[in-house]
């Protein structure tokens, strides 16, 4: 993983590839290496769709080794939905199998001149580029079906769908998984867009005749992994509720906890949420001879993902994550998990973000496109995305570009990205996470529900706004680390609760790269992450009137807690005090 | 006008007003009393159509009397479409009888708790304020043909169309002519959406029993007006070209001198300019009967408004502006006049700015939506504007959101706000304002094409980058004092060039209101409404990275002089050091 492949989609003569070493970002992985050549290299005022843009996509410190949990993708790039800097990441086979393929990052450079439709494939042997418009507005599922029988079943993928060929802002990137499906996705920020304007439909991964990536110390290594494997099982959490539940555990805790936003957040419990939790899900997963315990990669051990079958008992999607579960259902008024299901399978096949879809769909159903509660308009409107016609173009402007052509007033974006699932007046954590993240509202970016509503890595009360800063600032800096690891972020849990499984993953990178990192060099280099990326914005024209939620959120009170988002603003503007 | 009228939308039991004198808005007329007003009031964070923003209408300093030209009502708000503070004026006769019911100001404040759509009655005897839903949907034309049957020919209307209803960025709020039509439009930024969104679709005025506003100094005012007028008759642009062709003489000038921005901004001329000129409209209106030499309120003695007939000689729509004329003609690729005074009309009577409106279509032909050229399909476009198809939501949510919708990387526009008729490259002192002021890109708010093209206050080399950052800032400073005295911008054709006639706009305030203003005082002025509209801006998040052109302009070559906007940034951030 010593090497950088770059690729000028805008040459003449066609896409050019080139390959360097890391030079200056040599000891970068994921987020961290995806924000320094986004900070270092695009230029902050330029248009997202444009030549100057670069879409890079980099695995994490750790993926392709045998460490459990590394399979995570970073991409990065600037948002065209945000305007400022964007890492969003994935799990599913492609770190893993890039970083045997050797590659510390793919960077996409430059704008075709035409609209012709591009695939690379990238092999032991090499980096081959082609022209293949018989893939346009291919849906991600037949588009990976076709390359599988192209090139074998031994591929991965890193695709759009018709979304990302459209620009649309709500447009992913999708991974294919263990059973080569389009089923993990970077979702966030219309990245998806940035690769469907650099005329890259798809690039197809192949590591046959590749090894996995071997430690400087392997013993201590193979150690190390061991101790953490066994810190994940032993947490009640990664060891036990995500593995049964999935995500979707989270459900009825939120609903109860009175921080589930509920039509378009109106208020924060939801009637319908048992018939949509993860309890009811995992059951009815069993009982459809599917499964809710599954790994989305090579190496994933906590296994919360699963398989979701239609009433036959058909494939119909993955297990809908509790995000995908709250947009399409609680937040749109939806109770129905087959319709939910469906829509998660909508998404990842036209290539969206479930997140911006669920939240948009809500504020079109507040604008009157719907009913709330109305599961087959809902429905109706995915394919209309997917469709590209001229409500489906709104709808894939985003919510913030929903609100403004409907003219809502409740509009629940931060830097024009949607919230995700968790009300920010009564997850006061969460709420200044939304408002501080440089990705916009993210709730991975500084995950404050653990020590708000989980009681993992501490407590502090959701509902007052004593604590807050602190809690989401460390989060941030932990967080902006991890993203650089290529660990899933849920390991997050038993690295917050056991010092001893931190020391774990602390010796993990020391024992791959060499290094003597303490818990000193974690936080520095979230921090660097962080300051990188705030630096970024700031030049996109970003100042701290942007890390501000909506105003109705300090105006209308939530239910039931009857409360509002009271953090102060000076108080927001000291998380990056450091 | 010693009095503010306010109006909350949002009181309980229905709209509320109450009658307060000026306080410390005081010696405030137009732009410097709306700016001064939203920039105090108004929180920079709120949402644009919720209850915290303000629509602030106010008359100039000098309206009301009879001091020539003093007919520009200006209307002031947080904007939807920019997200900064906005001041959009018109001419028509509102701000004359406004003046002369004595009110120095109307402030629309709160939202109404449902869909109810208001009518405002002001006149000797006061203000009445009822509910009208019939009014619901209606054009302007039809709006105003049934206030006049309701309470007689006497009157004047400020009034929003379908456009402002439906809360569209694109919105206009309309001023009535001299012959009772809504055909001068507060048009740019949105301010329609605002007023819809206060619920009121009109404000019905009559001034009927009142009487001109006297002057404390009569004799000194009679003398300074004669004078004035004199000045206005005596320059060739104000006394023979704007009377003889209107605005549209502008057409063939900025053609030829290779800054018309043509095809959505790919090249500097069109070859259909000739078909299009002012010099072609106005034969044309002369042999259908109509008038290109008209005033378009109370005291103007420019005249650059006119009558537009249809084929068969009947009325269709006030003359077309250049503006209209380029961003529906030239810009589009369109060169047939009776199509674009059909848009000009659709334009007016749906409710929404000519500039956006063609600009926005320009950018939807560029997404492929229509053919260049394609007339008809233009007009359809705008008819799906009124009717609020989906379609007609994306165009009606102007230039920049069109361009996000459907993944366009070439959007003419400058803090959301679409570019009018002059491409910045080859004139730029005119990219300079459109880069800097605090309304985003607007050709009035520092009109350089004086000095860039047509040579009046001087000469500054229009395709070179020297002198423009000091023109523009004088222009201007000095456009935000006159935007706030009521008089129509064109006085400064004459005022830029006779010293004389700057001073007779001196002494015509100085007897108005008993001061001894000197041209520092007005200097001291404009710098003053600058000053809290940048300062309403900065704590709304804009910085100077939103004080810039898009990329495109510094990247790619006009024809046919094949030149880029080359300012730099660090003398664009120069021009409000003063």
């Amino acid at each position: 993983m010593d090497r950088i492949l770059r690729i000028d989609m805008g040459a003449e003569g066609g896409p050019k590839t080139t390959i360097t070493d890391l030079g200056e970002y040599a000891g970068l992985g994921g987020r961290a290496m995806t924000s320094a050549i986004v900070a270092k290299e695009v230029p902050p005022l330029c248009h997202p769709l444009g030549a100057e843009n670069k879409l890079v996509i980099a695995p994490g410190l750790l993926s392709g080794t045998i460490a459990a949990m590394s399979g995570r993708l970073s991409i990065g790039c600037k948002s065209p939905l945000t305007g400022g800097i964007k890492e969003s990441n994935a799990g599913g086979q492609p770190a893993q199998v890039l970083a045997r393929l050797g590659y510390a990052a793919i960077v996409l450079e430059g704008k075709p001149a035409d609209d012709t439709l591009y695939k690379i494939v990238i092999n032991k042997d090499g980096v081959s580029i082609a022209a293949d418009n018989s893939l346009k507005m291919k849906p991600n599922y037949d588009l990976v079906e076709k390359m599988k029988q192209e090139f074998g079943e031994k591929i991965c993928c890193i695709s759009i769908g018709p979304a990302g060929e459209m620009k649309m802002n709500v447009a992913s990137i999708a991974c294919t998984d263990m059973e080569l499906r389009p089923t993990r996705h970077c979702g966030r920020g219309g990245v998806g867009a940035v690769m469907g304007s650099k005329g890259v439909k798809v690039i197809v991964l192949d590591d046959s005749g590749m090894t996995v990536r071997a430690p400087k110390n392997p013993d201590a290594f193979k150690d190390a992994n061991r101790r953490f494997v066994e810190g994940l099982m032993k947490h009640p959490v990664t060891g036990q509720g995500l593995p049964a539940y999935g995500t979707n555990v989270l459900t009825n805790i939120l609903s109860e906890a009175g921080g589930y936003p509920t039509f378009n957040f109106k208020q924060g419990s939801f009637d319908g949420a048992s018939k949509i939790s993860g309890e009811t899900q995992a059951e009815l997963e069993k009982k459809r001879g599917a499964n809710p315990t599954h790994g989305c990669h090579r190496g994933c051990v906590i296994r919360c993902s699963g398989i979701y079958h239609d009433k036959d008992g058909k494939y119909l999607t993955k297990q809908p994550e509790y995000e995908t579960v709250w947009s399409h259902g609680g937040n749109c008024g939806i109770d129905d998990l087959d319709a939910i299901a469906m829509l998660d399978f909508l998404d990842d096949n036209i290539g969206v973000d479930t997140i911006e879809m669920g939240a948009t769909i809500g504020v079109a159903m507040e604008a009157g496109i719907a009913r709330f509660g109305d599961a087959e308009a809902a429905i109706r409107l995915v394919k209309e995305v997917g469709q590209g016609t001229p409500l489906g173009r709104i709808l894939g402007g985003g919510a913030a570009i929903t609100g403004k052509v409907f003219g809502v007033e409740r509009v629940p974006v931060v830097k024009g990205q949607a919230m995700p699932a968790y009300d920010p007046r009564a997850v006061k954590g969460i709420g200044v996470t939304y408002a501080t993240s440089p990705m916009g509202a993210d709730h991975t970016a500084g995950y404050a529900v653990t020590a708000n509503i989980l009681k993992v890595g501490g407590y502090v009360d959701p509902l007052k706004s004593e604590g807050q800063i602190t809690l989401s600032r460390d989060l941030q800096i932990a967080t902006a680390a991890v993203d650089s690891t290529g660990m899933c972020i849920f390991i997050a849990f038993a690295v917050l609760d056991q010092p001893e499984t931190f020391q774990a993953l602390l010796d993990l990178l020391n024992a791959c790269y060499g290094l003597n990192l303490t818990g000193d060099g974690v936080v520095e280099l979230g921090k660097k992450v962080l300051s990188m990326e705030r630096e970024f914005n700031a030049r996109a024209g970003f100042t701290k009137d942007h890390d501000r939620l909506p105003r109705f959120f300090s105006q209308e009170k939530l239910a039931p807690h009857q409360v509002t988002f009271d953090v102060k603003d000076e108080d927001l503007d000291k998380v990056f005090n450091w």
